[in-house]
């Protein structure tokens, strides 16, 4: 049976990623794609389930799956860890899914490094406008607060040519597309065609 | 202006490659694409014309361009010589054209060298027999004929995985649909979007 392929997917705050994916995972697709959950030693909000949202452990078991190198990436963000376990991305892949890894650019390097058949998708707002639009959406915020988050948007964007792909969320319908336009074109490469067509070759390469 | 791309494509004899290349060209596309015009020292036949089959040039003039090292790929086929201009490649690549070169493992081999940014595309048949029924179709062929046109066809098709991707040629609506999907996640590849968003990049990043 064919692997799953491991996306990594960036973007800027305000350039609509998680709308992009949701739509991608409701797209009528012929392959089986599923977002990546994440290990946290957050506490559980309402609505949330374990193994839905995260998997909601201690922080001694994340400081255990640690040391024993369990996470492709981890990071610590205020102060609760937050990491991506390999076992659990492996397992998903050799079943034939297809991951989406929504991380920032540092927790891709790790991955990058870590799964080098992983590919990378990053994705950038239509206009500089659009993008400050979105980041004053969310309320009522000093202008030094927007400032910041624009500032953060930037150091982002920044990282932009690391990944293999680039995606401009200009019409909402298009960006999907492009989505599944590479989901699609990565299963065609040779190296998972191979794979999946394993006997036909063996067949037509002999004599 | 964004650059077109080079395009490799490589199938053994009887898998339909020519006929894909025409469906896709007549697919409609949001790319211009052409297939490449080799230059060539046979004779012109009833039909052809200069610089739309072929560029038809001396036997002289080829050694010439052989000395100035003018060709990305060149061969002797039984007695004429084929070969594709490095000129006349990148020239169209400039003008935002896509190329699709229609060549063998060996001339492959060759513009991969040479040309780092290309992309290659092997087509296989769905099966052994039908392999054989198109390589048996040409007409009232002796069996030991049949043996040697098979016989290239496996050698070719031992090069598969030089390849960036693999198509199964299985059914003709799909198979242009995946060169078309190739040609798409391509153009949505970091670098050449890099070009094409040139000016929205720089306005993003600037603080």
């Amino acid at each position: 049976m064919s692997q799953g392929i491991l996306f990594i997917i960036s973007a800027p705050s305000g350039t609509g990623k998680s709308s992009l994916i949701e739509g991608l995972l409701k797209t009528k697709s012929l392959y089986n794609i599923k977002v990546s959950i994440s290990h946290t030693t957050r506490i559980m909000r309402p609505g949330e389930s374990h193994g839905k949202h995260y998997y909601f452990i201690s922080k001694k078991e994340f400081r255990i799956m640690i040391k024993q190198e369990s996470f492709l990436e981890y990071a610590k963000v205020f102060n609760n860890y937050y990491g991506t376990s390999r076992q659990y991305i492996e397992k998903m892949l050799l079943s034939g899914i297809d991951v989406f890894l929504d991380i920032d650019w540092q927790g891709a390097s790790q991955i990058r490094y870590k799964m080098p058949k992983s590919k990378s998708i990053f994705l950038l707002p239509p206009s500089k406008d659009e993008l400050y639009k979105r980041l004053r959406k969310r309320g009522q915020d000093s202008d030094t607060v927007i400032a910041k988050r624009m500032e953060k948007a930037v150091d982002e964007m920044n990282h932009y040519s690391e990944y293999d792909y680039l995606i401009i969320n200009d019409d909402f319908q298009k960006a999907i597309n492009d989505l599944k336009t590479i989901v699609f074109a990565e299963h065609l490469c040779a190296f998972h065609q191979k794979n999946k067509y394993n006997l036909l070759i063996s067949q037509l390469l002999q004599r």
